[in-house]
């Protein structure tokens, strides 16, 4: 889709124009095929968090739904896809939402699926994609040698590979999130995009740049997984040897140099955070708002806390997207 | 509104009709009325608590809006009619959240509000109160001591009193729960509804009984404040001496006639749970779908983990109607 590039606040239209992979009236069209229940999430303020951030808080949130994370709106187009084809199975590399979410979504439909996720992964998030009936590889490494892993069974068992933030489906998908705040009638500066692999920040980022091309989009990523942060701000692929953060779900050391094409054009800025920032935006998302979130999740508000004067009196929307914690972890971050 | 009463499955039309106060189309109309923020809250299962309770559980949240509870539907309708009205001030008693919701509605309207409530309301609660703007009293008793207190300021101060449950609103606006649910597409067997004064329980259940008749609705309400269910169970209004529960959003002990008579005719159950199931269903909700819920909505769980027979392999949906709980109590249930 073309995005008119402004110049000192003038769309130049026409004249210059940069291109991504995604397209709005797919983004529109693929409310129609997402079921409801990942549809229409909550989009509310949290006086407590912008008391306490000083500045006004919305939370757009997207675990309320049975995987407990945006993800389901990209993997129902993908599940819409391989049946409309005739596919009947599918393979994913996941930190674990992504699986979750292509289990449900697969399930449903009569769609074989196979994940391949890090031993490393969150309980909750494997034991949710076992109880879902999907076949479940663990590899003894981190998120970027189960891609690897599910490549080869594509490969060898001649089935679809579902690539997150690669396949367009997963983009738009979560785009469908950016139609739902330009439609809300709440009115924003700022919206802060937790990233990863890129799908949510380039699927929200392009919907808000042609329909609400005056807000600002945010991508934070943790200072210890910083890949795509790093290759945004180089405008080239930047890998990095090691990925160490509590956010398991933004957890890659490898961009897709499709994705942060698509990225350069969407978002205005990429931030990294501090682990203890994360850490505080999960207690603060709990003592704050009462929600349960994944660190992930907490990015935005770790965003505000780094950098109060860039966020102070402004209207900011976090994405909190995702819930799925184990327990033990999330009481010592809490404690 | 007319109810037809069914007789061995047939309904018997105008035959045998039988009467409530409220009226489904004025119901369908308060969505016109009410901010979007308290509507279409999510509808969504949780394989995690279904799998322990041996049933399909569907969870109604009613805690993601600014609030953090159902009773925004109800203070909206309030509010406007104020407004329309040229009245400029109300005033409630509450446990907290008709005072923290009717706070919120009345501040974007410009309505001065007075609450009362118990100086052992959840500190969450009232913090939140004082937060928007709202004057509050606090009384030392209980939330019936509060509703005296209320009636004295209005008739002095010669304002608008609200009475949550008898003012027909407050049950209307959680009328708009049910109209959800039968519009969602769901299939579902049983709907277990908290139960306090009556409004949510009359509210969801009249539209139940007219637009899905199949359809248990089933009231929970906590053995420590039982005087609605006793009064359900002996169709006549019974007080009790005291009310003691950790569920302090239901903690009521003397119910209104009117809204009695409404419920003789709209629920199919009133069962009473102990203190400890409550506990155990704040910490399932936790564990098992990462919620953070007040109490109050932990009875359906409650119910359910008191009568797995009853509610075995059927498709129940509970609606989880507040999340405001003061962490401290919150560590204690959970630890």
């Amino acid at each position: 889709m073309n995005i008119a590039v402004r110049w000192m606040g003038t769309p130049l239209g026409s004249v210059v124009m940069r291109q991504t992979r995604l397209e709005l009236e797919r983004i529109r069209a693929a409310r129609g095929v997402i079921d409801p229940v990942f549809l229409g999430s909550p989009l509310f303020e949290s006086g407590a968090l912008g008391a306490r951030l000083g500045c006004t808080v919305q939370v757009k949130l997207e675990m309320a739904n049975p995987v407990r994370s945006f993800k389901g709106r990209g993997t129902e187009l993908v599940a819409d896809g391989l049946v409309r084809g005739g596919e009947r199975r599918v393979v994913c590399a996941s930190a674990g939402n992504l699986g979750l979410a292509l289990a449900w979504s697969a399930r449903r439909r009569g769609v074989e699926v196979a994940v391949v996720a890090s031993r490393f992964a969150p309980e909750v998030k494997l034991d949710g994609i076992r109880a879902l009936g999907a076949r479940l590889e663990l590899v003894d490494g981190d998120h970027e040698l189960a891609r690897e892993r599910a490549v080869g069974i594509a490969q060898y068992d001649g089935i679809r590979l579902l690539e997150d933030s690669l396949d367009i489906e997963t983009c738009e998908g979560a785009g469908t999130i950016g139609l739902e705040l330009v439609e809300s009638g709440v009115a924003f500066d700022v919206v802060l995009v937790a990233l990863g692999g890129g799908a949510m920040a380039t699927g929200i980022g392009q919907v808000l740049k042609e329909l609400a091309p005056g807000v600002e989009v945010v991508c934070v990523q943790p200072e210890g997984a910083p890949a795509m942060t790093r290759s945004w701000r180089e405008r080239r692929v930047v890998s990095t040897e090691s990925a160490k953060t509590i956010a398991d779900g933004v957890a890659g050391r490898f961009p897709i140099a499709e994705v942060l094409s698509d990225l350069l054009v969407v978002a205005d800025d990429a931030v990294l955070v501090r682990e203890e920032s994360i850490v505080e935006g999960v207690r603060m998302m709990l003592h704050d708002a009462g929600l349960v979130v994944e660190p992930s999740a907490a990015l935005g508000i770790a965003a505000m806390l780094e950098d109060p004067e860039r966020f102070a009196g402004r209207r900011v929307v976090t994405v909190v997207c995702g819930g799925n914690v184990d327990m033990d972890s999330y009481y010592r971050w809490i404690a």
